[in-house]
């Protein structure tokens, strides 16, 4: 039995429930997922402000979880993972980062659909920091992430137009930019002819991958567990894990 | 009159008070410095873990001042600076970034020396994000932030030896990692007949600079304001403003 | 079931038990590792030539199994990786690319330890195209591959020693940069407190996923289908499929 | 008191004069502007060639001139810049690096609109040198140097057309790429709503933070003093000052 | 007297005829140009299958002469290039290679225009491995290799129509994408009034000028001669030399 | 009959006798070699400030022998390139990407050996420009120039080392950074058994291509004439061209 962790980082308890849904769909026989909402934090994630508030209860939230095998952060812009790593006993997945692996294999040019364009620029730092610079586009369909979820609010033809708009500027598969539309992953796929990937799924994958080899974060160097010393004020959520 | 706030983001007010000496020395005639420390985070910023929650706290800090011209975040690590500026009504300056953009107006190669091994990836990713991965070299003299302040710590010692090993590796100028070495910058230089850069000196003329020119963050893209949402539990300090 | 089809394209069929053996202790409860050798090419493959003989020999190899869920190609040059997914109906995963893009997520400093010299220059050559440039070090311990199985050789020493010098120059995650080194990632990583990762076992894992993704190579642009056309001579091995 | 000396490299000295007074509105209270014209050269910088040309003279400019406290290269390709700062005594400010790293501390995406097609390459190398090649989309309005100070000359209107489009795709900040657009650029920044960044204003704070902070070029390395060494014929201004 | 060999690595012997032609139209005086047609292969190379199952016929085709002076790999993908220059006891050129460090020196940026748009990525990264990303757009004119020979294909149209668009981006110089295009290069440079670059005839000078500097390739690393090993099956055209 | 004019920029004419001398061992039957010292300028140059010094009086030399079929630029910096590409009516080599461009055709790892420590950091950025950064190391043997024509200052001794520690750290093949090496490399080539590119040789065979394949600098964009205009005072030697 390999238990995953999912964080949405938002508040929004319905997406939680998408992205777990989406989850359930991949994940594997001996794959146990549980999702969970962060209790602190924007309603949604769109930008650096949002980014820099969600991550101290994300973090919190891995840490009630520490019987985990792997923890999934289901927010595209990746917000907190590299302080996850820090801190988490169990490998922690990004699903910005996840999506780009798994479409990296699969096809050379890559399209990243995101909701507002407030969240290129960030995107397209991701990208390069994860080396894929010369092979993605990050575009954005003008979609309030809360507006996936409203019926009516033509966010899925935006979406849609926008798919169709990469491919042909030579995209060959496509990535959506917002957890929130984890469910359309299959449907555009078919839609559209080419690979479409969705960070949650992809991210199950990768999390099982790690557990399945055994393998977790290195505490040599840049993920090192953080020092034992006072935080003070609010914000000590618990105490962190002396460096080994 | 220019009023500058530099945010101690770590909780250690001896630091803040060797930072806000340092600023004033430098000050132009008509700036005044007002240096404060973040109410909530680590006693100091080493790592990912940290960094992240240094952020709220000192967002905070910087939104209790809403009257300042411009605000200095003084942190090597440049920790939620992109957060700050999507929220601030005024420029914010980063330590690092200050630090490397004068230093590359005199010299062509540059050493930043931090403090711990940790510390020198997350310098490195911040070195490409600035342009400067071709000209910078990051390496660590193997001190606690905490002991640049502890008399008999041998931090002075260690420190010089690496800026030493820089020289010698062909560093044209020094500039130092961290905001608790703001009072070694002139004796250091004045030792090795080298320019030697601190980022609160720096940060200092670049606010007045930014301040000077009437030039505030751009709300167009990136760093356009916070839109109005709800950010739930304990981390809802105040209100953003609406997006422009 | 899953089944996945691993091609070693070296001739040498003891290396071949050695790979199989290492996919079978990862694999999932339901997939079925099918490990073969290629028919034709170099016993073993070091360097650009050996890499450019071995590549027929693989595809036809991989064109054989049609009915695999995934494929994958076990030599850590992922020679002929382009051509394959090109031509299988299937995904087709490298072990370079596999060992990467896991050690990636679990370290920001990697090391590839390699055999002979010869093969760095064509492995930071891969690097390069997979976007960790800035991450990775690529290292040889000095050792035929086909020395890697014979006892008394004192291949492990050399491996271990290598191994040791890559951490002390920073590496935080060690990958072993062959896969007749599939054997002995457990024990390394044992012996050095560090992740050690083997593109054997990380291929599986992403062949998988893939697998499990329900996703295969895009047919847009770069991957298309081979066209209909005339291989002259003796190396026209089966038919392409038309492009779709 | 603070005295910085702007040489304009080309030989208009109305554009001296405009350069001059916009350099004055920025100046900092204890800031003496010197604006002086280069005795030799082409009469506008237009491409490879003009730069060529234009080095000795403004070098020239720059010595004659030994007891300043910064200088600053009134030319928005930086032609020289490397020269001067082996040269001269004192700190050395190029327009193009002080726009860009100005605009880059309030904006991600910047534009730079300069004047004739013809330099927009020589301006992106200076952006690739200057770390900024991510960041920056370079322009051209299409209009003459000289034409800038022509009424009815339509150059206003080109400027303003591009700058339009630039922001259209995506620029957040916007760069003027010519020492004489000086004049416009709170003009056009209230017209568009966006921070308009001119060289020379910028280039004025960089000086007096260089002079502020007491630092000046480095002489270990490339910016070592000019050998004492014959330098044939027409060209030997001045006696270089030995390496120090 | 200097002996250039170009092997057509495609089995369309009269596309090597129209290479062969070009080839001593660029010829100097000593130069005698030998072109062969592989022995096996595919009738063109159109991406990255056709470019695998090419390589061991071209490799063949430079055994079997090995008094010539240097080889010339008559196809713009570079297919085999590497292999071919750890082998061949001479040095080897590449079309691709040779065109684009040819237009280099007399352009700053520069379009190659080549057949299917499926080339476009597989020629991308050929522009990369050789450091010309930054100067260097690769567009298609959507014509198949073999239609290039067909009168009434529209092939020239098309060309031309591709190349008028690239030269309206701001290409400087225009790269032939195609050792089919041998014979157009010359006219289509009258017809813009650009410099138009043909592979094959700048891969002739390259050639020459590699034997009249007594250059080879050098056996030091990556280009170290092949193992002396089993090459098993159909595959051992012959005895590799061994490494020196 | 080609001919090709090799411009010493400095004004030392002995080193121009050696450049002479070492361009006529390799140019072709039809090559006629002029090698004209600058007439102003220094007398060697090592760093910034002698390269901007050098330029004029080496582009007066060029446009003095307008009847060329092409010109090279005998200076390591490739000082003054892009200017004499958009003023010659012939296409202009500069020794250092003649070099680099050769070298790369028969290597993958290249090492630049040049004269004073200074002079790294200028070349690393040509080799930058050039599209090198990733194959080649700069490194000095501590001679200044002039020294390199008297014996017993020891200075091919110190080349020699400095070779021996290239190669020991990975290069493949040698590249000479100075003209007045020319005459040194296949000494070298042989002491050592790796190829030793001279820039000036390399710069020949790239100028009898040019001129053997009809090709001169494009005149679209970057390299378009220089306007006329007015060049006020001393430097005005000749009458640009009007752009074409």
């Amino acid at each position: 039995m390999t238990k995953i962790l999912i964080v949405n980082p938002n508040t929004t308890t319905s997406m939680t429930e998408t992205i777990g849904a989406a989850a359930r769909v991949v994940a594997a026989a001996g794959t146990e997922i549980s999702a969970v909402t962060s209790a602190m934090g924007p309603v949604s994630i769109e930008g650096y402000y949002d980014e820099a508030f969600a991550v101290p209860g994300l973090i919190q939230a891995l840490m009630n979880a520490r019987d985990a095998d792997a923890g999934i952060i289901a927010c595209f812009d990746d917000t907190g993972l590299d302080a996850a790593r820090t801190a988490a006993p169990f490998p922690v997945v990004g699903i910005c980062e996840a999506a780009l692996i798994t479409a990296g294999q699969i096809a050379k040019r890559i399209a990243i659909v995101t909701t507002l364009p407030r969240s290129i620029v960030p995107l397209e730092e991701l990208v390069r920091r994860y080396g894929f610079a010369e092979r993605v586009q990050v575009t954005a369909c003008d979609v309030a992430v809360l507006d996936l979820e409203k019926p009516g609010s033509g966010a899925e033809a935006k979406l849609e137009a926008e798919i169709a708009r990469a491919l042909e500027k030579g995209a060959e598969a496509i990535v959506l930019g917002c957890a929130g539309m984890a469910d359309l992953a299959q449907k555009l796929s078919r839609k559209f002819g080419v690979p479409v990937v969705d960070g949650v799924a992809a991210a199950v994958k990768q999390a099982e991958a790690l557990a399945g080899l055994k393998l977790t974060t290195s505490r040599r160097g840049s993920y090192a567990s953080p020092g034992v010393k006072n935080y003070t004020g609010i914000l000590q959520p618990f105490a962190p894990k002396a460096s080994g």
